[in-house]
């Protein structure tokens, strides 16, 4: 058993998610800012890679005060839980993520990550080990699903979402299609690592949900093979 | 003066146009197929960079019979001229591009392509000199102005859409995004090259049309600033 994993991210439209220097750009604007800070709200946890801590160092809170009070109400934590796949342990112990506001924090690192470093961020994360040199995704995922976690948002980055399609571990893909081209053939883009080679081996999907939102476009994928 | 410049690209729902070993892969279908073959009957002339040519060796030619007819039937050559932009004169002479299909070619040379090739190219198609280590595209758009080119499309690749984005040599966007999930770092797509830096460069667009089409969808954007 695993949680719904649907990935939320923003790009261009020539599929750059930020610059190649991974400067964090403005893709969408407001009516996709609060699209997102809902589903987020909506998500038992937010989870992301450790190259978007470290590019990035997002807080993945929950930004509205009214969602917030909604989950309070519902008798659940301010913010969802917020999981960082750190292989290595690597996240910077004064991360935001790890410091800017209530609720649970997880850390998934591999067996591979120093002890020291592990031992540092369970101070103010549940840190979980799993797998030998990078962090096994099925086993995260069925271990956060044992923890209540039923409905988990990804928002990034490239390599942490090549990876959920790669082993058939994502349900849905929300994709902002913003009004501008980035270019670089060294940009992220919302799937990187490796690839598929093979044509029979792509993620499948169908068309859900086609919106117009700011000045681009939200597209809502679901996976059918992947 | 320069022609029309349009942009067509069928890319993945992350943003790519080929596998990293840039295997042709089927990112549309049928429909988006017909499409395509009308546009290019539409046009004066179609482009693609060196990179396109000796990795997919495409010909480039309209395929529809009726097509072809009617473009005849309006003192048309069957197809539109078909360009290669290819700094140093790499076209293979055995190329589809310079061989199938009636009508004219052109390649577009720098100063730095080796004499023997540029003969050699000479002999299958017109040959356009212009900028010094690469070709200066604002001198070739102006020069197919001048030889009556009015309407032209380009096909690709990454490097050479990119760079029409950064010198504002592209009008209009036409993206088709195939309903599957490709990934890859180095992966290309669809405007590759270096890149922008700065958010106050990046080329700027503005939606015209959204299509569902085969399996996917279908985008028309207009430059507005690039």
């Amino acid at each position: 058993m695993r949680p719904f994993v649907f990935i939320n991210i923003a790009m261009s439209a020539d599929g750059k998610i930020s610059t190649r220097e991974r400067r964090q750009v403005r893709i969408s604007g407001t009516e996709d800012f609060s699209r997102v800070d809902r589903i987020k709200a909506e998500s038992d946890a937010i989870m992301v890679g450790i190259g978007t801590v470290l590019a990035d160092d997002p807080s993945l809170t929950v930004k509205s005060p009214e969602l917030r009070a909604e989950r309070v109400a519902a008798g659940r934590d301010e913010h969802p839980i917020r999981i960082v796949v750190d292989s290595r342990g690597r996240t910077p112990p004064d991360a935001d993520i790890l410091h800017k506001g209530a609720g649970r924090r997880i850390i998934a690192v591999s067996r591979a990550a120093p002890r020291e470093r592990v031992e540092a961020l369970a101070e103010h994360a549940d840190v979980i080990v799993t797998g030998n040199e990078t962090v096994d995704l099925a086993m995260l995922l069925a271990d956060l699903h044992h923890r209540g976690v039923r409905r988990l948002m990804v928002e990034g980055g490239g390599t942490l979402i090549w990876t959920l399609f790669e082993q058939g571990l994502a349900d849905e893909l929300q994709t902002f299609i913003g009004n501008m081209i980035i270019g670089g053939a060294d940009a992220p883009t919302p799937a990187d690592g490796r690839g598929f080679l093979r044509e029979e081996d792509f993620a499948r999907l169908r068309i859900i949900e086609i919106t117009q939102l700011d000045d681009g476009l939200l597209l809502r994928w679901s996976v059918e093979k992947g």
